[in-house]
């Protein structure tokens, strides 16, 4: 089993903080994305959709997309769970990741995308394209991402962590969210006082140098 | 167990062709979220994001979020599998379902939402906001959407469905992407013919009627 990564990207970290919650190893090898490795063979072959990170199975088989490279490696290491133990655990740890994905991440990440320079000609990830970065898009995603943020600080009032007793995927893929956040200076820390609690103790787990 | 549902939207449909492909009866609450009954209690407690449909279990647990109530109720009702059958099989799945959901479904959401005059004031799921429609969100959806649509059609050119032999949650999730793709005219028939035939074979199941 071989996973195929970068280090700076955000997917590329959410799935090692994962491996680190986890206690998992598994081999890296190291693609340049900003070079445009996952466009050459046999990286485009495997994954076509130009993503990382990616796991190579023994067999050949390609499992891309972070979260369902998490719950493959999650059904091989039970222990320590970060989907759940049971049905109903793992239903609602699956639809508090959704949440934050759908109405957090997504909006984020699409913002960061038309905003920031270095992805200039990447706005749509995995992809090269003429697609113009559109201030509109920005406007929006951090509209959006506003009103996720005040969906999610009541949730965070009384629970320490956000779809569970303990640390889960959800908060994994939340600790993004908030970072980006921060890099569009949404005020987490006067308007958001549960998330920016949150996101300060998540920011102090050994698995976030990962 | 009952599930708390709005009869014309797309997110209901897809669990309620989940729940006829699977043979599972459960009782349905009609909740008219045109109406906004979704904001008034005990629905705005049951599930504070406001959207449909949300499955109370006889516990009170609530799980809102498509894709986590299919989740849960494959657990109950293992067959017909629609998630997969063994850990490989489940995150391939998974994998194709997280890119028919994140590169297709997602934009051509937004992008009706944005064009769509019934969602004036809606443009986001699950609120009631002031935010205007964008046309340049329906814009960038629509490209979004064609650069999805691109990608995918190699994958049918060889595959009777998009993420295994038989039928997935992929399938269902993706026959709603290519309804919304056809609200915007985008020629799927001369453009993506592979994409064409699985909609037309799709579209005779009798679940697509639940």
């Amino acid at each position: 089993m071989r996973l195929y990564d970068f280090g700076p990207a955000a997917n590329s970290r959410r799935v090692r903080i994962f491996l680190s919650e986890k206690g998992i190893e598994i081999p890296i090898v190291e693609l340049n994305v900003r070079e445009d490795a996952q466009f050459k063979e046999p990286f485009t072959t495997m994954n076509p959709f130009h993503c990382v990170p990616f796991l190579e199975l023994d067999d050949g088989t390609v499992i891309a997309e972070s979260i369902s490279i998490c719950r493959y490696l999650e059904e091989l290491h039970p222990e320590p769970s970060l989907f759940g133990r049971n049905a109903a655990q793992r239903a609602t740890i699956d639809m508090w990741n959704r949440r934050v994905e759908l109405d957090g991440f997504m909006p984020a990440l699409h913002a960061s995308r038309n905003d920031i320079p270095l992805f200039k000609g990447r706005v749509v990830p995995g992809t090269r394209t003429d697609l113009e970065q559109l201030p509109e898009m920005v406007q929006r995603g951090k509209e959006m991402l506003d009103i996720f943020l005040a969906r999610l600080d009541p949730q965070l009032a009384n629970n320490a962590f956000i779809a569970d007793a303990n640390i889960s995927i959800a908060d994994i893929t939340c600790y993004f969210v908030i970072n980006m956040a921060n890099h569009f200076e949404m005020n987490i820390k006067s308007k958001y006082p549960n998330i920016f609690r949150w996101h300060k103790e998540f920011s102090t787990r050994p698995s976030t140098e990962a």
